[in-house]
Order: structure tokens, then C-alpha cells, then sequence
């Protein structure tokens, strides 16, 4: 028996899911005439309190249109330095925004608003960019899905708003934190000027991301989504998916964790492993002592345990809807054996 | 009873693709797992002789990907002004690859080799930018449909030879070229560096466009579709129907043709109606003599028929997998009433 | 005696501007501080009634600042096919400003306003770029320095207006027009959102452009000279040279034109000449029978003529200040020798 | 008396200087026919040893080029996070190069072969940018002029050749690195692949810079310089004050560096004060104690003494060619009143 930890963008569809996929009327999105689609944007958009959403075919894409959106070429974002769309979006900032970026050293990929006020260029000084764009991400997946204290949040919404910046959030695993803390969907759609949310991740759908933000930026988002090349056609089968994601799959996030927490127990435990991170939600961060993270990864292979390098000497494990307790149990005896 | 004339790309899934998408065994594209899309892109590339494809979510991205690919920031691309990649994907040329257009005056969008010598910037003049590139398209949309004669594009690819110029088509209907000459996708592998080819067209899948071209090529393209936000998770179901599509549907896009030309016919006796363009494949293009083409549609849509504008005194229709013969019947009844 | 018709771009300073330039007290102009570079951007501005000015090394560089200051990536910019800014900037518009381009077929190098009015694409259409940029070149060079009709710019700008399009004019040659009609520069500053002058062409200074604008426009533009590399530092020598040339040079362009036409008689009667186009301003352009135009030129190098290949069997001719009635006179007897 | 340490690029011509300025023989370096601009080029190529030299108006635009000519779209550049490729260009990298950025955290500016190789993202892995390019800048503007080792530059060139990656030097002030230490221009010629040099900094031009590179990366650079406008035509005389900087100011860079000591030794005395960094060159960085630099530079002004802020508690003071024994002198009498 597998045991597949390697993202939780490996799950496949329920049979529930699967269901609603071939039962799905479709049309032609860029025609807006598929009925899911817009039903799933709809109701997206409606979640969060926002004006309107577009249904995309990844959360790169849905990053890369809010930075394009809320950039002019020449234009810095600031992000921390694990952030998702500086260190896994191929350079998409430079090459698709044409912006500059600054990194920011936050805590487990968590920028403060004070770390903001300090990073915004001179407006004034033709030698720098204009700061234009904030952008967070939450949980952090290189910070081991770490959740942002939303006081923070709130705080560099404030720094933006006295300083005219935009502020986005790459919440591609958004629901993750929402579970665990007492923030609401609204709660994000009142702060950020765009949300991006992956349905493809711990929701557990085949494909598809969604941009939300106002009417404007949406509409300015689908026209750059069909020169990206993301004007899909019939979507509407991958949107069904979503929509039933969006209706049963969230609270299973918490299951995640539960178990996401076991293991990193259970790894504490490895001779091999010097430290675990904090494991605040699916996301499992393990340092080494000596080994190389490559050797660790093919030793654990062996026993048909999948996982991820994640730097030199860091592991990384993602719990999902297709790991479940007796995975859990299996994923026990096999590291204790 | 709606008679939807307006795309080829508006076709719904048939029972027998739906099947075949439902029963998809699927995983993850980014780790190269899902098997559906390695067997639709190792059977394209086969049926082409080429060494590789990669499935995209659209035409537009397919094409983009092969112009960045295939140009330095700065060179020109040499194509038709009717072509698709210079009018109808969103500026790309210019936003995705940096490149300049040299767009010729050609035959219904068939432009020749003369043409494409005599547009060949000098290398050595530093005021111009380096032609690199020349994309043909067959059929052409925009023409009407019309189909490339074969043997000039051997001239053509004898022009790119010598010159050292890279040859691209877009291909997006090709198959509807192919059924109608002697030609085989063998042919145009070896003639052309890459080709673009559209699942969701003519062949009646939902999403989906294939790149194809060397190993090298296809390696490049694949990580430029990720930064483009391109690279999906489980595409296997609409990989399905893409396998499904090339094995049963390309011989039906001869009765598209056959309806075409009757519908062509139809129109000629319109009063409405100067002129309608040769009907070589799917598309027919009917002149207006006075009429705005948007009034022209407005008027068809009373009838419960739609059809698009194409320019100011313009008018397209296309025959596709769902218009069958009765809903031609039906169209020629509406059109004399 | 070399008699070199081959730019205007080739004079040398006159003595008189030698002397200013050699006295000019200088300053660091990244820091403002240049007198004699804001003394001449300020004369420039108000000598065409417009807010503000921009010194700058080039033509290329001014004309490829006003496209980036007045599109957003991915917009559409409307020129003539014969456009400098099409045809000898490198491929700018696309690697500078990621613009999408239009090339209308004019007279000579000249766009109509119903032209303009049929070429902008519909904004709500979101597989085609938005048209936002018109750009006019007068003189235009490659139409052999033909002046515009200033009845037809006017409504140019009323074809923008309506269309909410911006106006830009490639003034490289502006003056030459001036001089030959009883249009001002403030006609011109009332009608264009920005233009470009040259100084270093007709008028004989060694180095220098100027774009004209808003204040807000320049403002921008002066952030993109500093990123393009254009943010010199004590180039008042060479601005105390333009200004300079704005005081004494102008009315000096007569006497080119006077000689270009001169050329333009001399050359009709050599029997490898097919046709003179209309000399306007200073620019000759003759059209070959039969020979190649690089033939030509070599066959008037050997009589130390010195010409400019325009095209397969085009040749450019360009008087100029250094090109004297001494000149002209041996040019004739070299020619009919 | 004004006492003027913003910089050293606001040095005005010295009589030696502006007499060969003025007898240049001038020519369009467009056409390659500017005597001064080819044999400034030639000289200083030779000078390192290299096989050519392109002169531009800024040393922006040759590390602009130089960026430009050594990355693809979407490639990353490592650079120390105090570089001015990264700081003061306009967010170039990324504007004009569509290329990524990886700012390490070095001294002074200076990074180290290991961090070089510590940050060579895996070429395999798609998500990340390909690692073309490092750049180093020395002396360091905003380390306070600090000298690289010459053996950790050798260290990292062996780590780019063994990682195919191209070293670029930011060379603005690398005359002042050679006069302090035993190295000579060809001991950097042979390690780098391309530099560039200011002759408008501490050699005292009022214009220029020259990039330093293979005959292919010159005949390319050539070729954007265009396209950025840097296509300048009678560059003559701005030449020829570089041929004289290059003959006659390369010794006098040692007395800058000594006022420069004896300035960090009167700064030191300052109440305000914190810290002056290590004087190494020609800058004096000074850390103050809690009052904000602006305030700082503002009291100095009282004085007639000019300085810049270099961050919210941080002071630059530059030595040049202007600044001579009689203004330290005063400079001292006025800190101390």
C-alpha cells in the first residue's frame, strides 16, 4: 500500500465528486455559457463577500493575474522570501508582470506590517520601482502551513490603504487556515483586494483555481487569462467539481490536520530527523541532522512512503483527502519498522 | 429548435466521450502522472512523426507557447494579418514573446513563399528586428476555412531553410484540411518545427489543444506553461476525450464539410446576401450588401438561429459535431420562411 | 569632395555651436541641476505651447518612451506601414512596451482618420488587444519625407477623441513640414497628447531628442528614461547645442528643400531612374528601373555620391546643412558626367 | 564655497578635458563613423583585455544590456541585495530583461562562491527560474565602496563555469578597486564575461559609459542598445573626454581615496555619529544615532556641506576629481564650527 505524502494536489475525485463531473451541463465559458462555470464563480465570489470571481486552470495562473492586474511594468511587489509566487511560479512576476521584486525575511514565510512600512520605496526616487502590490500567502506552504495572525493582516491592510498599495493573497490553501482559526471567508474578502484559492489542493478537485476581487480587476483578470492562454472552452465538468468541493469538502481539512499532527509526532520519533516544525495545519516540515534530503526521500521510498525534498536538508509531508487513518496507521508501522 | 452555427468549439461531449472521461484513471500533471495525458501526448506525437506534444488548455496557449519558444526577445514573426495568432489572442505576439509582426496580405489568409522572402529583414541592419519566425495557419478561420495548398508550404518551408527561419501552423483545423486532401499529419511533421493542434474544435472534446515539436521544444514549452499557469493537475478526464476524439471522431468533420457547402448554397439565395466566400471546409462567410452584419445576426437570432459577425459586412457560420441533418433541414426551412 | 546625401543625421556642428557648446556651464542632470538641459527642455516646451519636455540621446528613445507612457502591456498601438517607429526601432513597440501593433497602408506614409476609425478593435471583445495609441510621423521619411495635410491630423484627433485614444506624433522631421507650411508648433502642441523632435537631424546638432508632453506624461517618462538607460548626467554641452540650434537653424531647412528638389530634377534625367517620388521637404526618393538599389549605391560610390538603399530598388537622397550650393552643383556635374 | 560630496558623478570637465572635447572630429556612430567613439572602444576593450567595447550614455544602460544579452525571459540573476543593477535601475531586471532575482545577503555588498552556489535554483525542476547569470559590483556603492577580494571572485568564477552560468561585473567604479589594490584591468577581463565602466564617475566625463565583452555580446548589445535608444549619433566629443579620462585621471582616483579616509576620520568625531563604515575607496558611509538622515543632510545644507541619505539612518559622502585639498580643508572647519 502506497502512502502518497507528497501534496495534497494529488488527490483524485470522490465518487460523490465524480458524480456531479458527468452529470455537469456544459457551454462555452469563453462565451460565458457554461452554467457551472459561472455558478461556481457566483458562489465563490458571493463566499467571500466579493464582486466577482474567474474559474482558472491553475493557482499560478490566478496568482500571476492578480500581479499582472494590480502591477504597471517597472511596478515592485513585496512578499517573503518562501513565498509562492517568488519561488515556484517560474519568475512569472519578472516575465508575465514585468515587476521587480523585494523579499522580505518573515517568520515561517509570515511578513509583519512593520517589515512593509519599511520596504516601500520612495515614490519620489526615479532610481527605484514604485511599490505597488503586497502580497501574502496563507497558510505558507515553504513555512510548513503556517497561518498569518489575522491582527497582522489587518495591521498591513492598514500600512497599504495610508501608503496606496494593493494587497493581494495567494490563499491556495486559504480554507486550511480558516478551519483551524475563527476567521470567515468574508472576514479575507473585506481585506484583500484579490483572493486567489486553489480547488485542486486540500478541497481535492481534479483542476481549477479562482481570482476574486471587484468587477473591475475580474474583468481586466479574463482579459489577460485568454492571452496567458486560460480561456478554457466546456470547464464546466471541472467546475461542477468545485462547486461540490466548496459544498463538502472543507470541513474534512480539519482530519487533515489531526493527522498532519500525528505524523510530525511520529517523525520526532526518526533518528534521522533533528527537528520538526510547528505543524500548524496539513503541512508536515522536517529537518535532518546530516543526511541529504534526496537520500531521505529514496530511503523512505523504499518502504513506499512518498514524500518531498524541500531543500537541502528539509523534508516535507502534506496530509489530503486520499490519506486517510489507515494510511495513518500503515505510515506508523512502516517508519517504526 | 436553436440552430447553433456560431463555433465549432461550442460541441458538447458525446455519450461514448463521456464514458471514456468518466472511467479516467487519473494523477497529477505536474508530476508527469497522469496517464491519460501521457498516452494522448505520446499518440499525437506519434500520429504526427513528431518527438513530443504537450496538452494544453487552449489553442491560444499552444500557439503562444510556440512563439516564446521559438523567438528572442525582439525578432519578428512573419504571418497573414487574417492569422489567429496575430488577431485574435489578445496581442500575445507582443505581451508573451517580446516579438514583433510582419502580417502579409494574402490569398483568403494563404500567404506564399514569395511573399515570405521578400519580408525577411536584413540581419545585418541593427534599425530591424531578426526575423525568426514564420506560423502558418490551415485552415484558416478567418479565411473562410480555405485550405493551404501543400506544395507551397514546401516552398515556404524551403524559404525558413534557407534563411534559417523556424516554421510554425497553427493548426487548429488542421484535421479538417487533412480530410479533405491527400495529406497525412506525417506530412506536415516533417515539414513543419512545431504544430498546434485543438481537441475542443471540430473533434467535439470540451478543453483542450496539443503542442508539437522536438524534445527540446516540448521540454521548453513545458516550463513555460507553468510561469503562463498552464501546468493542471489531474487532466486526465479531458485527456480521455481527447484520445477518444482522435480515434472516432476525425473522419465525421467530412459530413461538417458536406453541411458547410449546403449551407452555403442556402445563403447564396439570401437577399441580404452579396457574396458567400468558397466553402473549402466547415466555415462559410457571407457578404452582406448593405446590412451591418450585427443586424444580420440579430435578425437570424429571431429565428432562433446564431451565427456571428466576422466584420462590419461580415457574417460566419460553422457546421460542427452537434448540427446534424436535421438541424439543417431546419435551417434551410427557417432561412426560406 | 565626397558628397554624402545619405542622412541628415550626419552634420557636424557649425562653428557657432561649437563655441556654445564649448562654454556651456554644466550639471548633473539626474539631479536636475543641468542649466543649460532645463533651459532647452523649457524653451521646447513652450515653443509648442505644451507643459513639459524630456532631453534624451535619441529619436528611438523619445518616440519608444511616448509608447510605453501611453499603453498598458498588451494594448494595440494604430501607425502607418512605412512608421520609423515601426520599421527602425527594433521591434520596440513590442520589446519595450509589449504592444500589439496595426499597420495601416497610407499614402506615402500618411493615415486617414476614416483609416484610423475602421482600424480600432471593439474594446469589450476580449480576443483583441485594446487599441489605446495612434501614432503620426511627419515629415515621414520612408514616404520620402511627405508632409501631412494639418485638415487631416485635426480630424485624426477627433477620431481619438471620440475613441478615447491617444495621439502621438513622431516629429523627428516636424520642422521640415513647418517650414513648407503655415502650420506653427503650437498648431501641433494643441492637437497631440505628445510629440518627439529631433535635433540631431536637419537642425545639425551632434546628439539629442525631445518629447513633449503633459507634466504628468513627462513626469512618467523621465521614471522610464532612468530604467532605459537614458538618465545622462552633464549633458549640457550638448543641450546648449540644441538650444543653439532651435535659435538659428530653422529657417536654414528652406534652403535643404530647395536643393533636395534640385537633386530631385537632376535625378530624373539618369536613365536607371524610373520615377522621382514628390520631393516635399528633404528627402529623395527614386525608383530604379531595373538595377538593384545596392548597385546603384555603389555605382554612385565610386563617384564619391553617397546614397542610401531604400528598399530592392529604392534610394534615398537627404540634403542637409552641411550639404552647401558647392555641393549641389558638383552633384550634378558628378551625375550627368 | 560649496562643499559638494553627493556624488561623484557631478564632476564638471577639466580644461585638459574640454579642449580635446572641442577639437574632436566628429561622425556618426550609428553609421560606425565617430573617429573618437571607435577608438575610446578599441582602447578600452584592449585595455582589458577583451575583444570589444560598445559606448552608451549610462552605465544603467551597459549593465542593462549586459543583463538583457546574457538571460532568456524567465531566467534569474544572483546578485548581492545591495547591487545597483537591482536598487537603482528602475526594477531593469525584471523591465527590461524579464528575468528573476536572487539578492543574497552579503558584506558590504560582497557575496561569496559559496552563497553563489548555495543559490543555483535546480535546472530540472519547472517551477523555478534557470540560474543564467551573476553579477557582482565592485567597488560596492552602497557598501561604502568596499573592494571584493580578488580570490573569492576567482572562487565564484569557478563555480559559474562549473554551473554554466555567465559572471557579469558592475565595473561604475572598478578603477577605484584597481588603484587600491595589485590588480589589473586584464585580471578582470579574463574572468568576466562581460563588464561595464563609468567614465563619468570618478574619471571625471560629463557622459558615458563603455560595456566590455566578446565580439558576439558587443554585436548583440549593439543591437538593444537601439532598441533602448542608446543609438546616439555624433558621440564624439563625449568620446574623446573618455579617451582623456582613460590617458590622464586613472592615478588621481588615489587622492579621492585619501581625502575620503581623512573625511571618515573628522565624520567619526561627529556628535550624531554612530559609526562610519570602513573607508575603502572613494565613499564614506556614516550610521547616525537616532537622528533620521534627512535631518542630517538639511543641517550640513546650513553649511554649505552636501551629502545624500542613504537610508533612514544612514549618510553618503563621495570624493572626486572636484573635491580637492582646499575643500577638505573647509569641509573639516565647518564640521568642527
Amino acid at each position: 500500500m502506497k502512502i502518497d505524502l507528497r501534496s495534497d494536489t494529488l488527490t483524485l475525485p470522490s465518487e460523490g465528486m465524480k458524480a456531479v463531473m458527468t452529470d455537469a451541463v456544459l457551454g462555452d465559458d469563453v462565451y460565458g455559457e457554461d452554467p457551472n462555470v459561472n455558478q461556481l464563480e457566483e458562489k465563490a465570489a458571493k463566499m467571500f463577500g466579493m464582486q466577482a470571481a474567474l474559474f482558472c486552470p491553475t493557482g499560478t495562473m490566478t496568482n500571476q493575474l492578480a500581479i499582472r492586474v494590480h502591477t504597471n511594468p517597472g511596478d515592485e511587489v513585496i512578499c517573503d522570501k518562501l513565498s509562492h509566487i517568488y519561488l515556484y511560479e517560474g519568475g512569472g512576476i519578472a516575465l508575465n508582470a514585468f515587476a521587480s521584486v523585494r523579499t522580505l525575511d518573515g517568520n515561517l514565510g509570515r511578513i509583519t506590517s512593520q517589515m512593509v512600512e519599511e520596504s516601500i520605496n520612495n515614490p519620489n526616487d526615479i532610481h527605484q520601482p514604485i511599490t505597488s502590490l503586497v502580497s501574502l500567502e496563507n497558510t505558507v506552504n515553504k513555512g510548513g502551513g503556517s497561518i498569518y495572525d489575522f491582527e497582522e493582516i489587518r495591521k498591513i491592510k492598514e500600512v497599504c490603504t495610508k501608503n496606496g498599495l494593493i494587497l493581494h493573497l495567494d490563499g491556495a490553501r486559504l480554507f486550511n487556515a480558516l478551519v483551524e482559526t475563527n476567521e470567515t471567508p468574508e472576514n479575507y474578502g473585506e481585506v484583500f483586494d484579490s483572493i486567489s484559492i486553489c480547488l485542486s489542493k486540500g478541497l481535492g478537485c481534479p483542476v481549477g483555481s479562482l481570482l476574486l476581487g471587484t468587477t473591475e480587476v475580474i474583468a481586466k483578470a479574463r482579459r489577460y487569462r485568454k492571452v496567458m492562454g486560460g480561456g478554457w472552452r466546456q470547464a464546466g465538468g471541472l467546475a461542477a467539481a468545485g462547486i461540490y468541493a466548496l459544498d463538502h469538502h472543507i470541513p474534512l481539512l480539519k482530519e487533515d490536520h489531526r493527522r498532519a499532527k500525528i505524523i510530525g509526532k511520529i517523525l520526532e520519533k526518526n533518528k534521522h530527523i533533528k527537528k520538526v516544525y510547528p505543524v500548524a495545519t496539513n503541512i508536515v516540515l522536517a529537518e535532518l541532522h546530516t543526511m541529504e534530503s534526496t537520500d531521505f526521500v529514496a530511503m523512505l521510498k523504499e518502504k513506499d512512503i512518498y514524500c518531498v525534498s524541500f531543500g537541502k536538508q528539509l523534508v516535507r509531508f502534506v496530509t489530503h483527502l486520499d490519506f486517510t487513518d489507515i494510511h495513518l496507521e500503515m505510515f506508523e508501522q512502516k517508519m517504526n519498522s
